[in-house]
């Protein structure tokens, strides 16, 4: 195993390296300006990893910790034209420096750019990483078409949310780690309790962002705090507290729908606040934990590698920005 | 070999019988709708036929041939976006009966929906299908950025367009015939004369659709004609027209550019008429079926199954609609 940080050094060099065709420049040119525009390279860098801890070799596992890093740069542009969001880690996205129709292409042309470096495996692996990916998108589109619905749904059930955040975020990192384990030659039995790890993870992570959308400090999060509040999203956070608030604070709450001021936030925080709904987001984090620790136990590998997903599961839910 | 309007009735049975999941109803039953809205099923009846006529069985091939119609629709779906095109085959487009966002993301299922239908074959084929379609994605990708590059470019050369019609439709075709080629086990020789007879087939089909849409009968084509002379379209109409005209025929048109009206159809068509740009375009159309027949004579398949490719050829640029 290597540290963290040599494996997304590793990543980043090896998307430096990836090679575009010069024209048509307009297709091309996005594509690289995304992949190049950073990222935590998390989902790239668990299948380095779990190819690792399996046994194999990092470069074994490149093409695909590229593919699926690709897809996940994919989902991300084109979510960012259904969210008409201009910004994405401090720069205009694609459809607000070019044009939506640019977006949209280019984002095709990654999710086939990602099936072409999943597709560089050995032979009698291709089956395999071909439907666990297809599946794991099929899934992800479900979790941003869920995403989507609840916008315009007040009734969204804790249970709901969790299978939307589990569809849309969660499995990818499931698939990431399954795939790393695939490429090493893992059987099957390590392969499914790598994806349950992955899985269990994704879901402290996402939850883990939202609570950092409202409990953050602002000095390190990188984004503005109470982003999630002021756009009225429905987070773990908003539908546990309105599941337990009484009438007048859940009145409250759906009194400020649509309004976008400092003091929404404030007074929104506060209901939180004296429901405990943070505790509430920080103990079911801390249950995907030990889900991931639990998972990682049975896994036939060495102690080493064990360490090195427990650390990063624990700094997971411990991080700041 | 089997007539085409059974190969095309077996393709709209096996399209009725797709299974979609129930939820989300918004991911899914825009795609429903797409697929179901008909199509000329040029595509996967090519399929289908190009097994055959190598001694496959079309239900061998049905998973590439629903695939490769899958990723088409896709491309349309897309495109649609893209272009603001409201309607589609007579009914609303995706965009515009439900909204952007449910195009894009109903789009990308398409996408990887057609990936995992391709995927449905031997294990020992699955390499081959995979790169070849993915190429060939990549490649349409890449003429429908050179297409909408043509719109803001007035020095577009009609070698220039030609490539991008094949890029963006005729390689299509050629997968297509080589897919279903492979599906039967035909040997490389067979599989890539079919890819080529299917690339001349994709321009000859692309020319008489320009050329339709300035010289078809209206009581049978189908749509208004004159749409790419009121949108000033690059077509090879066009392009041959003002790199024929004189200065003064050449600044009519352009003065042109812009306006939408009746009048505007039937002046550049008087200026086509002068030039005899559609006998230029007549015989380059049959030069390519010239192609296709010259490539079906040193395949190696039953002088039937010639017959068939050479008719459907044939009947493709006489079409009338």
């Amino acid at each position: 195993m290597k540290m963290k940080n040599e494996y997304i050094r590793l990543i980043d060099e090896a998307v430096a390296r990836i090679h575009y065709p010069a024209e048509p420049r307009g297709l091309y040119e996005p594509i690289s300006y995304t992949l190049d525009c950073g990222g935590k390279r998390l989902r790239p860098m668990l299948v380095l990893a779990a190819c690792e801890a399996c046994g194999g070799s990092a470069s074994d596992a490149m093409p695909q910790a590229l593919g699926i890093e690709m897809f996940h740069n994919f989902t991300l542009l084109h979510d960012d034209v259904m969210d008409r969001a201009d910004m994405r880690r401090g720069k205009p996205t694609v459809h607000n420096r070019w044009n939506e129709s640019t977006a949209i292409l280019s984002g095709d042309a990654m999710l086939t750019m990602s099936m072409q470096l999943m597709s560089k495996c050995r032979e009698n692996m291709l089956a395999g990483v071909m439907k666990l990916f297809n599946d794991t998108a099929m899934q992800i589109y479900e979790g941003q078409q869920y995403d989507m619905d609840f916008e315009s749904r007040d009734d969204v059930s804790v249970a709901e949310y969790i299978d939307m955040i589990r569809l849309k975020t969660s499995v990818l990192l499931g698939c990431a780690c399954e795939t790393g384990a695939m490429m090493a030659g893992a059987p099957e039995v390590t392969r499914s309790a790598f994806y349950r790890y992955g899985v269990a993870l994704g879901l402290a992570f996402q939850l883990q962002d939202d609570w950092l959308d409202t409990y953050g400090d602002p000095s390190v999060f990188g984004k503005n705090i109470g982003g999630d509040i002021l756009n009225d999203k429905k987070t773990y956070l908003r539908i546990t507290a309105m599941d337990k608030a009484d009438e007048h604070a859940r009145g409250r709450i759906k009194s400020l729908n649509g309004v976008r001021s400092d003091e929404k936030v404030a007074v929104v925080r506060g209901i939180y606040d004296t429901l405990g709904v943070a505790d509430d987001c920080r103990r079911l984090i801390e249950s995907y934990l030990d889900q991931t620790l639990k998972e990682l136990d049975a896994i036939d590998i060495p102690d080493e590698a064990k360490a090195f997903f427990a650390e990063y599961a624990k700094q997971s839910i411990s991080r700041r920005s």
